[in-house]
């Protein structure tokens, strides 16, 4: 289905259903639809071959060809994670903050499903899957627009969601899947804000500035991630060493990863010597200030744009900074506002950090790569919002609802 | 000052000042304030003059006229609101959710301000004051973009603002004001996300369109109210009477005003009468459906236009309906989402109309008027959010933080 207002008419009709649909048939529907993958494994993987085998003809990094490649191992994955969503507490119906006010009204809040949720995605075909169960399991009827360089993956698993929701007599219109890269599609789609009721951007700065741009119903970004550990000088050096190689080697191709390291000066010639030793054991490359190559000779120069970079790679930057003053004014200033920490073991500054740092999260003497809803305990995760609005970080069921106030009366007017 | 991205700048740099400020230096700040609006009334009322004197010429209608005006009364309105600011909690530094993971972690959240907000409104000089006292109070630097009628009224307000934070010792910076009527300048503001963290436009349908199609950072719309009131077979017809009435007279300019009666067909019979009959006695002009006016013969009918239509007038448009169903689909498809009320004394109806209703109230047995910040006991608003995302239904001091994730670590990292 490839008209936009059509889908989002089709779409927006189908999810009144879903809003009302009790919290046992979703979660019967999420067990078949984890059946459905295992048993249909072997068909996802052939059209997920004819995916690999025109990216390897279009000249894909073996990155991109990496995230695209399904395997047994990660058809069980995902079937498990659309599992593990079955346990999690259906967010839809909680009352929260009931009062009774002085002329007798009755009044709190109700989480309701957000309602029609567009989510424009890059490569990985998983997302289709882990996307839609999250937003249908949260009451939401889901658009998805995947890259093209997964089209037939995404259409064997969207094929293999929609048998499954026929199979439970569930409406097949609650989720729906623009296939086709005609971009005018997704532009129109951008507009439809009579159907659609909020748009999920998720990639790179290319597709996020032009989403922005563009769309008509709010946006909750997923955007990029440029991290900083601040390496204080009442920092326990040892343990610096310990989280920010963490922080930056053991998984660096991910939007928590730390990108960037600042070094308090008085700290810095003890300190990055030995930054440098632990980096190049992980074949990490650095690329310094004038002060930190001062120290670390034969490192190349950090230029202003390196500040700015999410390296997404074996890449660090490295600062030294007069102070805290410093460090939060180069990570308001550089960063993008994800998940930033301080190694230090002076309170004052450690709530300093915590106040004046401008991030979804941050951090005292912890490695960013916790920035995760598993980790946050919020069970699973669509994404990491880099907005302030809604939500601010992980993004797990809850955060796919919103808070309707209902009012309980008995004849009240307003005098 | 009118160059968009010095204003977005200055104002950005300054909140970071405002952020972190106390309580009571907050509170201080907003004692003095009240006292220069009183003090420096005979001078708003004057600048004030210029604006109706300009806006008789420009033969501005008696309604916009009154909507312009300030009198020592509104003045004093003015200023005791921003005084009931003080003794409303400071949302900023509330930490909610703390618990201690299994790796030691200690994880939360913490209400922070949003940043710098840009406030786009029409033409209610005292919407100046109000909105930027609310921000103030919630660690929000504050942009306004007042309504071209209103400028000598808004200048001297902002004047007073400015010249208060300078005696309070605050940087005059975290309040800006758009001095222009040029859309230019607008225009460049709303794609100034790397300053701007959001915006709030409040006003008729023309502005909110162009506000959301053209901002490149997160909107919270204050859109239209075209609410209704359902007359269910099961309603005690005296106590939906006094309602109808108090909802659509007794304020009808405002957007929790009833615009629509749905009357179920089993009862609208005797109830329609009634119903004309008090509307009559308050010079209500009734427009309906056909059914509706086979029983009040008379009535002009309502085309398929009033049902989406605000009025903000003495003008309710009536529908005959087979039941629960019809209306809360009439509701869903044409209301704007905002403020929606069932009467009926049948349970299972009542509670279905707050499930399916899709709207930021809802209501059984009340009149929509109740929508607000004060009667919801939020103290005070900036005004009514018509968006699902972030804040829905009356916006408070609360609403405009965001919650950011604060972890405390003693050296954990990432398996």
């Amino acid at each position: 289905m490839n008209n936009a207002k059509e889908i989002g008419k089709l779409t927006k009709e189908a999810w009144y259903e879903l809003a009302k649909m009790p919290t046992a048939k979703k979660n019967d529907f999420l067990i078949a639809l984890h059946d459905a993958l295992i048993r249909d494994a072997p068909y996802i993987l052939e059209e997920n071959e004819k995916d690999i085998t025109a990216g390897r003809e279009k000249g894909l990094t073996s990155a991109l060809l990496d995230r695209l490649r399904l395997t047994d191992e990660r058809i069980k994955g995902m079937a498990a994670g659309v599992k593990d969503i079955v346990a999690l507490p259906d967010p839809v119906g909680k009352v929260d903050g009931m009062k009774k006010m002085p002329n007798g009204l009755l009044i709190g809040t109700k989480r309701a499903p957000l309602g029609s949720i567009l989510i424009i995605y890059e490569a990985r075909p998983n997302v289709t899957v882990d996307a839609f169960a999250l937003c249908f399991k949260s009451g939401n009827a889901t658009i998805l627009k995947g890259g093209s360089e997964a089209l037939n993956s995404n259409r064997a698993l969207i094929k293999i969601i929609k048998d499954t929701l026929g199979s439970c007599s569930i409406n097949k219109n609650i989720v729906s899947f623009v296939d086709t890269p005609d971009r005018s599609v997704v532009e129109e789609l951008l507009k439809s804000n009579e159907y659609i009721d909020v748009v999920i951007p998720r990639g790179g700065e290319g597709l996020i500035r032009y989403v922005s741009s563009t769309a008509s119903m709010p946006v909750i970004k997923h955007y990029k991630g440029v991290c900083h550990t601040y390496v204080d000088e009442k920092a326990d050096l040892k343990s610096a060493l310990s989280i920010a190689v963490n922080a930056k080697v053991q998984r660096p191709g991910v939007c928590n990863a730390m990108e960037t390291i600042l070094v308090q000066k008085d700290v810095a010639g003890k300190f990055l010597p030995q930054l440098k030793d632990a980096m190049d054991k992980e074949d990490v490359e650095l690329r310094g200030c004038e002060a930190s190559r001062a120290i670390l000779q034969g490192i190349s120069a950090a230029t202003e744009d390196d500040w700015y970079t999410e390296y997404l790679d074996l890449i660090l930057a490295v600062r030294v900074v007069d102070g805290l003053d410093q460090a939060i004014d180069h990570i308001n200033t550089y960063g993008s506002h994800h998940s930033d920490s301080i190694i230090t073991e002076d309170y004052e500054r450690a709530m300093r950090f915590l106040d004046e740092v401008d991030s979804a999260a941050v951090y005292v003497n912890a490695s960013t790569r916790f920035t995760d809803g598993a980790e946050f305990g919020l069970g699973a995760e669509i994404g990491i919002s880099t907005d302030k609005i809604h939500a601010r970080g992980p993004m797990g069921l809850e955060e796919l609802t919103c808070a309707k106030w209902i009012i309980f009366g008995n004849g009240q007017i307003r005098e």
